[in-house]
């Protein structure tokens, strides 16, 4: 029997950076490849009762089949969350999604046709590479600087159906996009008619000051907005949002219930009664320290260990360091060397729509001590000395 | 601003079974509309002594992202489970999904181009009708009598990329397709070289006897089987599952990697958690007797109030009864007679891909009690005089 697959299933491919985590699962590999936020900074606790309170109150609303568009309170508070970020949105704008990944899927199916153009920073996050890949879109990579997007090259993106942008704190790239060029990028967009998808995961994870306002605040009605609890509460809960402009949102909404008929009920009132606590501000603040600490031990790792011929930012939040090698290197080949000393990293080519550079690696400093990322950083620099 | 829609949303559009639910929530209404299982029956103790102990045993794992797979035991259980029912299955066949529902929308996105043929029976469910639309296909309506699809009828979809097929007690009506039949659509479908999606959400609510063997148990490289923990425990907890023959597992697997990452894996683990007490078998057992009472309430009340000229059968489970109305009535007509008089229900006309029967109607008998549906079916009786 041979099954006829459908033309887009070429495109969708394993991911590499799945083989690479089955690598660090060894025993002893200390594993800066991660994408994972700290399971030990996750509110347990708060889990536990927010759980045992919603069954108690809400039994039967909690595993019953719910609507499409999320719970209506937790929709209001997403909102009004927003508008305190200078966003002017209304409950009605927000859909609850399955996590923010379930956001990029609807968002492909709203609005990339076969061929259409979809435009990305360069390097961008893999996850909205494979979500978009599904629907076979003609990918453009935009002109970047180390502040994100170049305003000008967003010529080159116009007629494309959506340009794709993490302002605050990429992965995988670390960087935060400054104030005056959101909205220099903003007014570039809205003048070539660009619209945006604008996600933002790790927006509340800032170590030295908060991120300007997102690009949303500067052209409400062309950008759409994704938000997800995954970074600041626990991603197994698989809980995110979509703000989309009006015009997009029944087709959003077809789209979701033709994906999953809707979020679970349970997960949404969780999060929600532990919304209404004061838990998040105090979780957020502890996550800060906790990761500020781990993000200054890297940066002094790096400094201490690694050569003058490499490149990086300390990034002001997020989850990862972004290492541009000497030309020439590739951090493919680098890998073995490094798992063979004890410590893995995710080479940056998995990060390209188009051509990408090999001379690029992430590291993550979320799930490993500062003992461990002094010890990494060093291992990492001695593998690199043999490929000199 | 404008947003360039993709060409898919044009296909896209409101359920007309949410419009009608709404009317249903007024209050003293008697709904015969909804597709929901009756919330008292949802093991609520058994959900909060296993979220108790998920997040007392395996908290950060819970909580955490976990394998786009789904959960190793909760994999295994459901080979084990369908092993017991006549299928040959190993457990890295099974891929846990956000609901059924996203089941289907995975097989849409690896199996279905645009303008490729997919089939259906006649009547169908509206959910798969919505799940396939997104990938734009043409749709054939494969013949269908008592029993099910006329397995002489798979000619004509020959080339087709499925043939969708809901064998036991369908939604919307109600039929069980019989062993034989099974037997002779397997073998048809094997003689023309086409592919079933086979979707068993209500197979364990059987009021007389346990249907036959699946048809994946005729042709396990032809069929990719669905399933769902959402009958027979809770939907709000959104858990789903495909089996799949090997040729289509990694295509799938990447799927569903781009469309939500993974499934909850909190919800993962509070079901295997009840799974492997021995709730499960009591549980059915109890809601079977109790959706009998209703279904054979529903059949006595139709036998005692509607007139000579509607056909129906009585379904040997599930959750519908399917009337054919006297040919020449239009059911959308019929409705708002019905809601005038207090009783509402779903008009058949939604759940065809082709040419529908607007003389059809079904009922659900699953949350209204044995009181509730003798006045139901009597109003309903009284407003079909009206269209005489």
């Amino acid at each position: 029997m041979t099954w006829h697959l459908a033309r887009r299933t070429a495109l969708m491919n394993p991911s590499s950076i799945r083989e690479i985590l089955k690598v660090t699962e060894r025993p002893g590999i200390i594993s800066l490849a991660g994408g994972l936020p700290c399971a030990e900074a996750f509110p347990v606790d708060a889990v536990r009762e927010a759980s045992a309170r919603v069954l108690r109150d809400a039994p039967y609303a909690s595993l019953q089949y719910a609507s499409s568009e999320g719970l209506p309170e937790l929709r209001e508070w997403v909102a009004e969350h927003l508008r305190g970020a200078g966003m002017c949105v209304d409950a009605s704008q927000v859909l609850i999604t399955t996590g923010s990944q379930q956001g990029l899927d609807l968002l492909g199916k709203v609005l990339v046709d076969a061929g259409s153009r979809v435009a990305v920073e360069s390097p961008t996050y893999l996850g909205a590479l494979q979500a978009f890949n599904v629907f076979e879109p003609e990918w453009i990579s935009v002109a970047c600087d180390d502040d994100g997007p170049v305003p000008e090259g967003l010529v080159s993106a116009q007629g494309a159906r959506l340009l794709y942008a993490l302002p605050n704190f990429q992965n995988p790239s670390g960087r935060c996009i400054g104030a005056a060029r959101r909205e220099a990028l903003a007014t570039a967009a809205r003048a070539v008619g660009l619209p945006i998808v604008e996600d933002n995961p790790y927006g509340e994870l800032w170590y030295d000051e908060r991120p300007p306002v997102p690009l949303a605040a500067h052209w409400p009605e062309g950008v759409a907005y994704l938000g997800s609890f995954s970074k600041v509460l626990a991603p197994g809960l698989r809980l995110g949002y979509v703000v989309a402009p009006a015009a997009l949102g029944s087709k959003l909404l077809q789209a979701k219930q033709a994906a999953d008929l809707h979020t679970p009920g349970f997960n949404q009132r969780i999060v929600l009664d532990i919304l209404r606590t004061d838990l998040l501000s105090h979780h957020l603040n502890a996550m800060r320290a906790r990761y500020k600490s781990q993000r200054d031990a890297m940066a002094d790792a790096l400094r201490l260990h690694f050569p003058d011929s490499c490149r990086w930012e300390t990034p002001r939040g997020g989850m990862f360091f972004w290492v541009q090698l000497p030309a020439g290197v590739d951090a493919r080949a680098l890998l073995p060397h490094a798992v063979e000393r004890g410590v893995a990293f995710v080479p940056g080519e998995a990060f390209y729509a188009g051509r990408s550079n090999p001379a690029t690696m992430r590291l993550s400093f979320v799930t490993t001590t500062p003992q461990q990322i002094d010890r990494g950083v060093r291992m990492l620099a001695d593998a690199l000395k043999t490929m000199a």
